[in-house]
């Protein structure tokens, strides 16, 4: 009865999600018609939402078997868990289940011997590969959401490890221009706004990291009145942030001037020992980067005589002995899918339409398909026409129309030899 | 043991506020050493919230005798209303009371025999008038917070009708600059977020009014990468929003391409049955002008053939005859107030601290004072001094110097009989 | 025949200059109908260029006999000045005459006896009360262009010194909103760029003073992708900058940081021998404020042990003592005038019919006028009614349609009685 | 005497840019000790600018014998050229020729029998690929500077036509990111300027194309506060400008909004007869993007009545048939280097610093070398590694620091092993 009631909450909240979600509401449909998916088992490692539901919809409906973990459990909506459920969809997880039970639910989810893995942080693609060798030889490819998957993946690949090929759906022009950067930077800042309710204008925000989600954050913290710092290690990142009227600085001067912390480098340790001696009173940190480690928290906590948990929600106060007080949203993790609610569904439309389009890309590309080019064992990108009819998809949703060229104007583009 | 933690949950959410409100702070410090209010009473009809509690809390530390009644049930904390009667202010405000209840608390407020009032919609001074003329004699003066409210003051003084000099606090360069351009602008953004999750970027927001509120709000969804419709009825601030980028429209046209409304006019019926009717599916309807009259909720009522209330937080769908949903957010209330947290405390901290600042001034220049230069009755500007000393006061709290004049450019400034 | 070409010249400018001015073209047929100036005598000390003509055609259509001095010889358009002759009107202006044939040039014009004066900065209302007091008994008002002549103005009003009424046409909303900001920041930038071609993405600029002028200057700067900072005296304006996300420090900081500085304040010696000191190699030094005073020149040069002029047009090298070079624009005189071509004609048909409206109003509410209601020697406001039509006319002018009040919103609005 | 007059100017114009390029100035100093070239032919065809005559310079200075013609007949400074010829450099290029010259200057630049090609635009490796089949033998390998000079020559390397390698200047990403953007973007709404005078403020810009100079342009055009319009082919470039707040439409429909259209496609006849006939009077034409194509001036001269040229300096007007005026800047040729002065030298100082090391790396990568890693035919992309010097060696020479990686973090990045 309880149960009941959770589905159907989860079931609003992803009705709710869908109407932001046109373009993949259509994919669904199309899916629904053309079945591409029977037999296909897929076990997925994935936020746990609304949007991730409506994403496993449509391909359930193209007739994938389909078992989910959370890929976090802090963001894993347990009515949104249960609706699925509802779906005929294997679900394992719970929100804020500890270490141990997150690595179990995982090694669940692959229980169901999957042709192709979707993953969040290639966590289920390391274990297949270390401690679920056995169920390698029947995974015919996989997806990968994250810039730091791709990273492991494409460290796995360089090292012979990676057994089958994985779309980097993170890649796409469609994630990184549309997903991270607007995406990331809209939520990032609703999220530390929900926690502290901070007036932005006039403050100096310190965004460490100038990647796309970095840039969506700069560009949102600067858009709701703040002074914006820059932190980068990548000297051509670095230049561009000048070039669009931001400061540039080290950390460890950024540290001393900041009022707002935002860290999305997908690096550890951004936010040091030292930084955090050298803070004002006061300051905001947070995470929209990569796991809890991109602030050093056990740092704060060794250098904090008292803590005072849920001052606001999702927000600590760290004392310092000198009497500072440092704010920490959301314990270190990613403050925009726990103080705020992720990535508007607008935004993961497009993202997991990409990831739909690619799984049915793989059903095409690998050995599932009858007579196919074979994707070789790697990373692949995801192939510009997904990313184009995504746009295009997205478009026409919202009633914008574009050119196209004309006979001529195609013969000049493509001609060299017509000349100047 | 229930209402212990009641007000205990005020204290914690008042300390929160205080921190971001250290020019109020540090006046309450002044106040409580120089006792400028001793044997004065004060009624107030003010949102009772945490920021307000910290300025109530700055005039009590003054001497002051204080009894407050809420100027919007909805915006009322209870935990707040809680604490503050732990200041020994007697607190008429309860969260979501009906007409009748709100208007005997004003009733109840006044009670006190006020010789100061201050106001937030001018509903107190209007009652004071027709009602509770017995209590007029011994009102010395007021302060109005909101555009609204000076525009009836107004009126009323050019009928003769205002018995009592008021203080514009609203109409101070602080007031007007800061805190409805800065903090109306985030916070109606926030709240909209809050309660619908929706991706900004891309999307069309229809401004209706660019007052200085309607500017905050406008600059706030552009940040956020919306484009921005603006739509007025006085030619200068139309024109001014045209020359800042701003598409303007009479509303009739942008009825029907806007996918988010939020109404900043302080007038009513400005979104009518017409625009609704034009409107496209799934549009948001927000007001965060005046009170719940700027969006005709009526009209909307009677054009549905459904309503799902609550779909989300502060979120009601209405369903059209023809099958398009509209949602309102508020029940077109306050969105910043009700979906969102209002004025962040760093907004408030500077109108607050304007308004401690003319209560003082009042004090000063009333009969209260024994020889003082008389305010006669009618609608007052805060001292140009009062700005210049809360903006002195904030810019020193954020560690920001500023100039100052030499005697040659003192000089040079003031004397035209020094050529050029 | 040379100066048949030369007016010939200024013609062509003069049109090119109307075309962008509707609203002002308008008003001079409206004149030419109504011929509200016949019998009136004009002395006017304005920039001779090409808006300045098309304001004096409208009003000579009018039936104004009018005279004519130049408020700045650096911004005299000879050919300009040869056309103006054509239309009847008494020009006495060349560009780049001395300090003694500037001020002989305005008494020239003042020679004409006026009804009424049109200055900009006080210079002809100065010496009309200096020393040509003898015609000061035929004057029935003026108009004043600049923010430091109003303030000149309101010092001769406060020690009942200024002997006629003068409306201060610079402190309309449409003046201060539109022409010193958007005219005066656009031209302001525009001049840097055509001096110089510094890429503006990624430069510090330095906006000394935050008033109208320097908003829009610091807009521009920031619209172009620099980083700015304010430098000010005035809290409030401070204040305002930092919570428009700008950095905000004293001159002495700024300077050592500073790519680009642009003074705008009204006031003088704004940079100083000490900050002079402190910039680093091949800053860039621009005034759009008042005059040459508000860069020290004087220390300039006596800072310099070399001087290249002219190493760009309207660009001075000077080398310090230690090998830094410093370069000075347009010898420290209005860079947006003299480096670009000042106000965009679409700037000025705002500012200029408002000033023609007003010169009518002048006519209608002094002794010009058979039974007005007079008004007294001092500054006057320009009524709010002008503003709201210039802006009405502009507003047709770009086809840009608004709301206008119901019936219902009208009553609403002004009623306090109807409650809330 | 006349032509050292000329050179002495252009020796003045160089120092000017060079002290605006320290990284290139740097390389120069680098390569004069160094050597590199020691013995190489390089033809090259490229604009005739102050800033290519410091690349050449460095490149001369690194021991390289020298030939060169314009790529743009309208953009050749002779004094520049006069002042190239004083270094040793043989300059075939003079302001103004014609197309047979043009095409004439090309084959006497080839006739140094190169070793290595700078080409912007192909027409030169073009001309090597057709008429000048003789001396590929010898040709080593070539830079491309321009995105519509990479199309053509991908187009020749996918027929199998293009015989050695070419090093795609264009599209490193700074040269994307920097260049095209921030120097694009600011030289085209400064060269829009300088030849009309107009206000962008409340002006309506539409922006053909939104790849990086469209986004540099359709920026600054922002930043100057007009309202912004892109059109677009590509859908997803299309939705792009839409999630930054930018209208889309089709050219068709904008054709009738804009005032002020700026083509930066790379395509030919963006604007079409039928748009001419649909625009308003009065709007500015501008392309900033491929040669004169862009904007259909044959159809312009065939809809107008009467054309007035120079109306303004690089301004011609168009009257059509019903009385409408079209205004065309720098005869449909790139308004940024007519009208205005083409890239700030800043700009150039990275893509020329990137050209540099990218000639230097082809001295090392092909047959130039004795033990070399050969480069094959084909278009090759600019090694990272290049992009990272010149950022690095930009950032310092502003004094900007950024962080760098601890060894913690170095490991963390790159090994997926260490879990999460």
């Amino acid at each position: 009865m309880v149960a009941e009631g959770l589905a159907e909450a989860g079931e609003r909240r992803i009705g709710w999600a869908a109407r932001a979600m046109p373009v993949l509401t259509a994919l669904g449909e199309r899916f629904a018609g053309e079945r591409p998916f029977d037999g296909l088992r897929i076990a997925a490692c994935l936020h746990v939402t609304a949007e991730t539901a409506v994403l496993l919809g449509a391909l359930r409906a193209g007739g994938a078997e389909i078992a989910l973990a959370a890929s976090n459990p802090l963001s894993t909506q347990d009515d949104v868990a249960a609706a699925l459920e509802t779906y005929g969809i294997a679900v394992h997880a719970r929100a804020g289940v500890d270490r141990g039970t997150y690595y179990r639910h995982i090694h669940q989810a692959l229980d169901i011997s999957p042709n192709i893995v979707l993953d969040d942080g290639c966590d289920l693609v390391n274990i297949l590969h270390t401690e679920r060798v056995e169920l390698l030889d029947t995974v015919a490819g996989g997806c990968e959401e994250t810039t730091t998957g791709i990273i492991r993946l494409r460290q796995m690949a360089s090292e012979n490890a990676l057994r089958f090929p994985v779309v980097a759906v993170n890649d796409t022009r469609t994630k990184r221009m549309f997903d991270n950067r607007y995406g990331t930077g809209q939520s990032t800042l609703d999220g530390i706004m929900r926690a502290t309710n901070v007036l932005l204008a006039g403050r100096t925000v310190v965004v460490a990291g100038f990647g796309f989600c970095g840039r969506g954050v700069a560009e949102r913290a600067r858009g709701l009145g703040a002074r914006v710092i820059v932190t980068e290690i990548d000297p051509v990142k670095a230049l561009d942030a000048t070039l669009q009227g931001y400061e540039v600085q080290p950390m460890g001067r950024a540290a001393e001037i900041g009022d707002v912390f935002v860290t999305v480098t997908g690096n550890r340790d951004v936010i040091r020992a030292e930084h955090l001696a050298a803070m004002k009173d006061g300051v905001i940190l947070a995470n929209a980067g990569h796991f809890d480690v991109e602030i050093d928290v056990r740092a704060l906590e060794e250098a904090a005589t008292a803590v005072r948990f849920g001052i606001r929600p999702n927000t600590d106060e760290y004392v310092m002995a000198d009497g500072r007080r440092l704010l920490l949203l959301s314990e270190g993790r990613l403050v925009n899918l726990t103080a705020a609610e992720g990535h508007p569904a607008a935004v993961m439309d497009m993202s997991f339409s990409a990831q739909a389009l690619a799984v049915a890309w793989l059903a095409r590309s690998t050995w599932l398909a009858e007579e196919s080019v074979r994707l070789p064992p790697g990373v692949h990108d995801v192939p510009a026409e997904i990313d184009a009819e995504v746009a295009r998809l997205k478009l026409a949703a919202a009633d914008v129309e574009i050119d196209t060229l004309t006979d001529a104007q195609e013969r000049y583009l493509h001609s060299w030899r017509l000349g100047s």
